[in-house]
C-alpha cells in the first residue's frame, strides 16, 4: 500500500477551498474540468402493468416522457455538466442550494427537506488501497426520483433488473420505495467494504502471529485510518436516514417507514462493525509494538548474558597476564589447568544461576 | 486457547456478505445451507387448568391446533427450513422484513412493533473458548408467542416444566408473561457466562501473581476481546428491554410490566459486570506488562553490575601486563599481593557504593 | 493488603448464578445457607409525644403493634430467615418481585414504586481491605417504614436515640421523613469510607515520596480497584435517590423534598470525591512508574559511564602488553609514568565532557 | 512548591465526616472552633437617592434598619459564630438545612429555591501555592441580599465604592442584580487566578524548552492536579449559574436575566481556560518524558559507540599480548607500526560507518 | 516555527483579567490603547434598483444617510474607538452588555437576542505561524446590519462587489440574507486555514516518512496545539449558527432558513475537518515516537551485537597472555594459527546464529 502525496489535503478541502469565494448558491461554474466523460441521462417510468426505459439525449426531453401517474426514476451520470444539472433543477424547481450541493461533491451525508422535495445526500464507497467516495444525491418528488451520481458505474443494476422484471414489490410500491431501494443498495455495498477490511485484518493478524515485518506496523495504520474515514463518512449517513425515518412529509408512506427502520438497523449494523474493527485493529497495533518490543528485550538479554559471563572470565586470564616478578601460581605445574578449572567453574555457576532466575 | 482463521471477518459478515444485493424483504433462498438438521416444530398450549403439547410433523397442522382462548407457544428449532418460516410467517401475517431477519441470523437484538405484533430478536450466547451466538426470534401475537431459534438445544427446559407442572404463576398469566419468561430465561443464562469469564479471570490472576507465562499476555487479550464482543452483542439487548418495557401496545399487560423492569435490571447488572470485568483485564494486561518490565529491568541491573565490577579490576591487571623495562612494582616482592589488596577494596567499596543506592 | 482467591467471580455473580434458573419471582428457597444467625424483627412506633420500642419473637405479633396513626419502622436483622421475609411480605402485600430483591443480595441500588408502597435498595458499604457491601431494603408505605438488612449492625444507632429523645424533628415529622433520614445515615457513612481512603492516599503519597517499595504499586492498584468498585455502587444509588426526588406519589411529602434534595447533593459529593481519589490514584501510579523508569535510567547510566571510561584505558593497557619485539616506548624509562599520565588525562577528560554533557 | 503532609484527605472530607452522625439540619454545634475571630456584620440600605451604612454590634439590631423600601445588602464576616448565623436565619425565616449548608464549608456550589428565597453558594478562590477556598452564600429575599463569608477579606470592595459613589446602574436597580454583581465580581476574580497558571505554565514552558530540572515534572504535575481541581470547584458553578437563569421565581427580573446571561458566559469562559490549560499542562507533561527519554536514549548512545569502538582494538592488542613462541609477527620491525595501522583504520571506518547511519 | 514568549497565558486571558474588577457593562475606558489606527465607517445603502456606498467622517452623520426602506449595511473598522461604539450604540439602542462585548476582544463566538436586534459575535482567523484572531460582531436590527471589525482589513471584499454589481441574489434580499453572507464569508474563510493545515501535514508526514529531525516532533506538537486551539474557537461558532437558525423572532425570513441550514452544513464540516487533521497529528506524533524507538533499538543492537562477537575473543586471547611457565600450547607450533581458527570459528558461529534468530 503507497500513501500518495497530497493525501491528507486532498481529500477534505482542496475542492471546496478552489471556490471558497463564490457566492453561495452559484451555480454557473463547472468545477471539475479535469475529466470530461459525458454526463449521460437515463429515465426509467414504470408502474404495476408496464415499464419503459429511455435514454435521453438532452435534459430537454424529459417535459416530454414523464409520466405523473407512473413512478419516474431519471438517473444522471457524471455531474461535469453542470449545464444539464441546472436545467433539471429548473425543470424540477430545485432550490440553488440543492443544485450546489450536487455540484460540490465534498458535502457529508444529509436529509435536506425542501417545499416540494426531499434531497438525499449520500456517499458510495470504493475500496482500492484507500477509500474513494463518490456522491450520489437522491431526489424525491411526489412521482419522480432524480439521482444524480458523481462518475460512471454504480450499485443499482440489481434494482433495474428487479424493475425490468418486475421482481419482487418494487414494481407495486409508490416512489418513495424506490428511493428507499436505492439507499438500500448503497448501504449493502458498504458490506463489501467491511468485508475486505475483515479479510485485510485477517492476512494482518495472521502476518502478526507469523512473521510480522516492519510493514506489518504501517499497514495496520493505514487500515485505521481507513477505518476511522470509513465512520467519518457514515455517522452523516445514520443520521441522514434517521431523519428519513422520522421525517412526516407526505412524501414517505406508511408502508415504506418499515422498510426504513429496516435500512436504520443495517447502516448501524455497518458501523458497529467498523467500530469493532478498528478496535481491533488498535489491539492488534498494541499486539505489534509489545511484540517488538518483547523481541528487543530478548536480544538484549542473551548478548548481554554472554558478555557477563565472558568478562570475570577475561579478569582471570588478566590476572596471570600480569608481569610480576613474585608470582607463586606462574611457577607451579597445576598453575595452568587450575586457572581453566576456576574459569570453568565460574562460568557453569553463572550460567546455573541466570537459569535459575528464569534469565536463560 | 486457539485463534481460528478467519476469526475477524467470519464473524460480523460473511453471512450478511454473501446476500448483499438481493432485494430487500426477500426469503425464498435458504442462505445457511451447511447444516442440514431437520426443523423441528413444537406447540404448547395451556391455560390455568389444562396443558396439551404437541410434536408438529408440519406446520400446516397448527391451523387446527391453535387454541384462541388460551396461551399458545410455538417452537420452531433450526431455521435452515426457509419455507417452514416462511409458511408460519403467512399463517400469522408476519411482514416480509420479519421473516428476513429471522431467517438471516446476523442481526443485532432489536424490539420491532408491526400492526399486529411484536418481533422481539436476541442473541443466545455459549462460551465455547469463544463466544458463538444463536439468534432467537419472539414473536408475540395476542394470544401465540412463536420463537424461532436457529439451532437446537435451549435455556428453556425449566420453563417447560414450570408450564407442565404448573409451577410458579406461568399458568395463570396471558402470553406476554410467558415472552416475558423466554426473555428472562437468556438473559439468566448470560449470568453463567459472566461465571465462566469469572473463573478464568481468577486463574490468570493466580498466574500472572505466580508464573506468568507468555501465553498469559495472549490469554488476557482473548478474554478482553470475548468480554468486549460480549458487550457489543447485549447493549442493542438492554436497548430492545427498554423498548419493550416503554411499549405502550395492548400487547403487554400492566402486571407484567413489574418483570419487565426487573428484567430490565437484570440486563444492566449483566453489562456492568461485563464492563467491570473488561476494566479488571485491561488493568491485568497492564499489570502483565509491568511485570515483564521489572524483570527485564531486574536482568539488565544485575548483569550490568556484574560488568561494572569487572571492568576496573581488569583496567588494573591490564596495567601490570605491560611490558614496559623499567617498571619498579613489578619488581617487589610485594607487588602482587598488594595489587590483589587493590583490586578487593575497589570491588568491595564498588559493592557497597551500590549497596547504598538500592541497585543490590 | 492480601487478594483473596476467587476474588473477582466471588463478587458480581456467585450467588446469583446459583439460582439462575429458578423462576422469577421464586421466594420458597432461602439462598444464603452459610449464616444460621437468628433473624431479629424490632418495631419502634411513635408519634410526636409517644414512642414505643418492641423487640419481636415472631412476625405474626406485627399485626397487634402496628399503629396507624403513629409512624412505624420495622427492622428485619439478617435476612437468611426467608420465612420471616415472605411473611413480613404478606403482611404488607409487597410484590412477589420485591421479595426476591430483598432476599437475593446482589442487588444494584433502586428506587420502585409499586402500587402501594415505594421500594428502596441500597448498599452499606464497610472497607476492611477490601470494600464489603451489606444489602438495605427500605419499604414505605403510607405510615410503616421496613427495613430489612442483610447482617447485623448497623449505622442507625444514633437515629434510634434521636427518636427515643425526641431529638431534632425526627419524632414530628412523618413515616417518609423517617425513610430519608435512613438513607442519609447510609450515605453519611460512605463519607467514613471516604476517610479512610484519604489516610491511605496520604499514607501511599508519603511512601511514594520517600522510600517507595515494590508494595507500594500493588497497594495503589488495590485503592484503585476499591475506588472504581466504590464508584459503580455508587453512580445506581444516586440514579435512586434522583428517582426518589422526582416521586410524585403522595408517600412523600412536599417538607420531605428538601431534604432529599439536600441528600442528592451529598451522594454527588460522594461520587465527585471518588472521581477525584481515582484521578489521584492514576496519578500516583504514572508517578510510581515514572520514579522506577528514572532510578533504572540512572542506573544505567552510572553504570555505563564507568564502563565508558574504563574500556579506553584497558585499551591502553594492552597496548603496552603486546609482546613484539621492536616497540621504542617499552625500552625507555619515561614510557611507564607517560602511559600513566596519558591514561589520567584520557579518563579526566572524559569525566569533564560527560559533566559538561550533564550526565554526572 | 511543597507538598503539604495529609493534603489529600483534607481538602475534601475532614471538616464533613467530623460531624457524620450528626442529625441532618442540625445546627446547634459551631464546627470551625479553631479561628475565634470575631464575626463582623455590615449593612447597607440604599435606594437611587440615598445609602446608608452601618457596622452592626449585634444581629438583632438588623430588625430596625431594615428598608423595606430600599435594596438593604447585609454582609457577614467569619461563620464561626455560628450564633449569629442562626439568629439571622430566624429573623429571614431561612431552613435549616440552608443554615446548616452555610455553616458547614464544603459544599460544592449550588442553587436552591426556598420558598421565599434563593440560596446560592459558590466558592472564591485563592491561589497560594495551592488553591485554597472560601465558601460565600449569597441568600437573595424580596428586598434583601445576604451575604455570608467564611473568612475575611473579599473582592467586593470595587462593588461596595459603586454603591457609595452611585457609580454605574448598581443604585437604580433593584435587590437581583445586586446579587448578580456579587457573584460577577467571585467568577471575575477567577480570571485572576488563570493568570497566574498562565504565567505560571509560560515559565515553566520556558524551563521545559532550556534546562528541565527534575522539579520540573513535579510542577506540572502539581499545577494540572491544581487545575483539575479548579475544573472541578467550577463544574458547580456553571451549573448553579444556568438554574439561576433559567429561574422562573419573581424574584429575579427581566432585565437582571441579560446580566445572568452574560455572566454564564463569563463561568463558560473560565472553564474552557482551565480546559485548554489543562491539556497544554498534559501535552507539557508529555513533552517532558519526551525529552527524558530522548537525553537517555542519546547518553546511551554515545556511551555504547565509545564502547563498540575500542572493543575490537583491545582485542587487537590482545592478539599480540600472546606469549607464543612462534608469533611471526612480533619479530617483524613492522608488526608494531602496522598493528597501529590496522587499529586506526579499523577505528575510523566504524567512526565513518556510525556517520553514515546517523548515529553520531 | 517559533514559540513567543508569554504565549499561553497571552491568548486567552491577558484583556479579560485587565479589566477585572470594572463593573459589568462599563464601557467608558478605551481598553486597547496600544493601536491607534483612526477607526473607519462606511455606509453601504441599497435594495434592488440602487445602491449608495458612503464613508463617514463621524458616526453623527448615520441620522440623516440612513434609509428605513433600504437595506443598511454600517461596517465600522477598529474599534479602539470606544467613542464611535458607543455613539452608534447610543443611535441603535444597543444593549450596555452588547458595547461591551464588543469592545472586549475576547469572547467567545455566540448569539444573543436584545428587544430589537440580534447580536451576533465570531472570529476571523488568520494564519500566520499561528493562529490569530480578530473578532467580528454582526449587529442584525429590521433594516441594518451593522458590523464591528477588531483590525482593518476583512474577507468581504467580494460581498462588496456583488452589492455594487448586483450579483447573485444579495441585493433583491432583505437585511438578514446579508448577515448570512457575512457570516458565510467568514466560515468560508476557515477552509483557507484548513488548506494551509493539509498542506502543512503533507509536508510533516513526507518528512516523517524520508528524514524526521528533531523539529519534527516540535512541528507536530505545534500544529496539534494550533488545531485544538482552533477546534476550541470554532465549537461556539457552531452553537452560534445553530440558535441562529432556530431563532424564532421576525428578525430572520423563512427564505433565509435554508440558507442558514447550509452555513450550518458548512461549519460542521469545517470542526469535523479539524477533528480529523487533529487525529492524524497525534497519528503522526506517534508514528514518530515509533520511528525513534525503533532506531534507538536498531542502533543498540547493531552495536550489541559487535560487542558481543569480540568479548569471547579478548577472552581467548587473554588465556595466551597469561605468563604461566608450563602452558603446553605457547610452545607448539601450530598454536597461534590454531588459536586464529579457534577465533574465526566462534566468531562465524555467533554471527550465524544471530542471523538465524533475526538479530543480524
Amino acid at each position: 500500500m503507497n500513501f500518495p502525496k497530497k493525501q491528507i489535503s486532498n481529500f477534505f478541502t482542496e475542492k471546496r477551498a478552489g471556490k471558497s469565494y463564490s457566492p453561495p448558491g452559484s451555480i454557473d461554474l463547472p468545477v471539475n474540468l479535469g475529466s470530461k466523460k459525458k454526463t449521460e441521462i437515463s429515465l426509467f417510468s414504470f408502474d404495476e402493468n408496464s415499464c419503459t426505459e429511455t435514454k435521453l439525449q438532452h435534459v430537454s426531453e424529459i417535459n416530454n416522457l414523464l409520466n405523473p401517474k407512473k413512478v419516474n426514476w431519471i438517473n444522471l451520470d457524471g455531474i461535469d455538466d453542470a449545464e444539464s444539472v441546472n436545467e433539471l433543477g429548473k425543470i424540477f424547481k430545485l432550490h440553488p442550494l440543492t443544485i450546489e450541493d450536487i455540484i460540490n461533491t465534498d458535502q457529508r451525508a444529509k436529509f435536506e427537506e425542501y417545499n416540494y422535495y426531499i434531497a438525499l445526500m449520500l456517499k458510495m464507497l470504493y475500496l482500492e488501497d484507500e477509500i474513494k467516495t463518490e456522491q450520489l444525491c437522491i431526489i424525491l418528488t411526489e412521482n419522480t426520483v432524480i439521482t444524480f451520481q458523481e462518475h460512471h458505474g454504480d450499485p443499482f443494476e440489481a434494482i433495474r433488473e428487479r424493475i425490468r422484471q418486475s421482481k419482487g414489490r418494487i414494481r407495486k410500491m409508490p416512489c418513495d420505495y424506490l428511493a428507499y431501494a436505492l439507499v438500500d443498495a448503497v448501504v449493502d455495498s458498504y458490506f463489501i467494504l467491511l468485508d475486505k477490511f475483515g479479510d485485510e485484518l485477517d492476512l494482518l493478524e495472521h502476518e502478526l502471529n507469523t512473521h510480522s515485518k516492519k510493514d506489518t506496523l504501517k499497514n495496520l495504520q493505514h487500515v485505521k485510518r481507513q477505518l476511522l474515514l470509513m465512520r467519518k463518512l457514515l455517522f452523516p449517513t445514520r443520521e441522514m436516514i434517521t431523519l428519513l425515518q422520522r421525517d412526516e412529509t407526505t412524501l414517505i408512506n406508511h408502508e415504506t417507514d418499515f422498510f426504513i427502520r429496516d435500512l436504520l438497523d443495517h447502516i448501524v449494523r455497518v458501523i458497529e462493525t467498523v467500530d469493532t474493527y478498528k478496535d481491533i485493529v488498535v489491539d492488534m497495533i498494541d499486539t505489534y509494538r509489545s511484540n517488538m518490543s518483547n523481541r528487543m528485550n530478548e536480544t538484549m538479554k542473551i548478548l548481554t548474558i554472554i558478555s557477563t559471563i565472558f568478562i570475570p572470565l577475561t579478569f582471570i586470564v588478566g590476572v596471570y597476564g600480569m608481569n610480576f616478578k613474585y608470582m607463586p601460581e606462574l611457577d607451579s605445574v597445576w598453575g595452568y589447568p587450575l586457572v581453566w578449572l576456576v574459569m570453568i567453574i565460574t562460568s557453569a555457576s553463572l550460567i546455573i544461576y541466570f537459569k535459575r532466575k528464569n534469565w536463560l
